[in-house]
């Protein structure tokens, strides 16, 4: 039984599977060989095999640069820096921004020893150079690391002169007052919006 | 992206996986390509090729009869019949058995069309009487289906002449008694063991 155990403990290192779902995964997977466990296996050797960070934007894809990088049909002017590739599938999954994309890799944290040397920062603003680009959107999360990376990535950029803006923080759409943060409540009414001529 | 997207579809279908998890899994082990990615793909694909059920048992295995019903110090008179082999690793953990085991591979259920045909219970009647087993423990799951497919099988065995028992009812160890459901403080009340001298 080895293999099965080793399966099941490698199963369970992924996140969102203890020891238990683990187990229950395996015998999902073992009854489900053709159809699910052999398609499972070689879809994991093969996007380990050929997924690559893009070596301009640090997305994830198997050419070098990415689709979104080598889309004509994308604003070439418009650049949003995300903390990681989850960010930016958030972001193209609201087909709302036709830009160009720059993954950091992580926020700046100096409890977990990350400085700006370690995201891809340097790559950005020699990018922001080179590229002539028109906007550099700040998209990181409304955390605390968020928000000081993005803060450190706002000084940075101000050498290239380039405009930067940040996403808009308020009231989620579908979001009841009564359930809001006091943080979001605040940014929300410092960020009103005029709604009968000034 | 084609072949990231198809890992995460993949990786969706899994039990305790939703399509949010399975992106995080799929860039969880993007960053453990060697660690974890690459050895995962490689025990699904051997666990695939190389487990099957055992031809005596039903316990997956790489061997054929298992490593359970091979072992010479195991009690051979001695079958525990489960529902499946989740079951069969609960009582293994449990260290608290050695005798052999026997997976009917599901419950029988009306509703959902398994019949007696679909399990392996002629296998089971089968292999009572040929091996002469000394007594066959009935450990379904306390739910009606459990319970149903326990009483089938005890009509079925009676033929054999075997000894059946099953797993005791009652209070769990550690269990609270304010927390407990009705259903299990009635089959412990009902059977409740006499500590005084008859």
């Amino acid at each position: 039984m080895l293999e099965l155990d080793r399966l099941i403990l490698l199963l369970s290192k992924l996140p969102g599977l203890g020891p238990r779902s683990a187990r229950r995964a395996a015998l999902f997977l073992l009854k489900r060989r053709e159809s699910l466990m052999e398609p499972l296996a070689a879809a994991l050797a093969e996007t380990a095999a050929k997924v690559q960070p893009c070596s301009l934007c640090g997305n994830l894809d198997t050419a070098d640069p990415c689709a979104i990088c080598r889309d004509p049909r994308r604003d070439q002017g418009m650049i949003c820096i995300v903390e990681d590739m989850a960010d930016l599938w958030a972001i193209e999954r609201s087909a709302s921004y036709n830009g160009l994309y720059h993954v950091l890799g992580g926020t700046l944290s100096a409890l977990d020893g990350i400085g700006p040397e370690d995201l891809r920062i340097e790559a950005l603003v020699a990018r922001v150079e080179k590229t002539k680009a028109r906007e550099a959107i700040l998209a990181m999360n409304a955390t605390v690391e968020g928000q000081t990376t993005a803060h450190y990535i706002l000084d940075r950029l101000a050498e290239t002169g380039v405009k930067v803006t940040r996403l808009a923080h308020g009231v989620p759409v579908g979001g009841e007052l009564d359930y809001l943060d006091d943080g979001t409540l605040s940014a929300a009414l410092a960020a009103r919006k005029l709604l009968t001529p000034d």
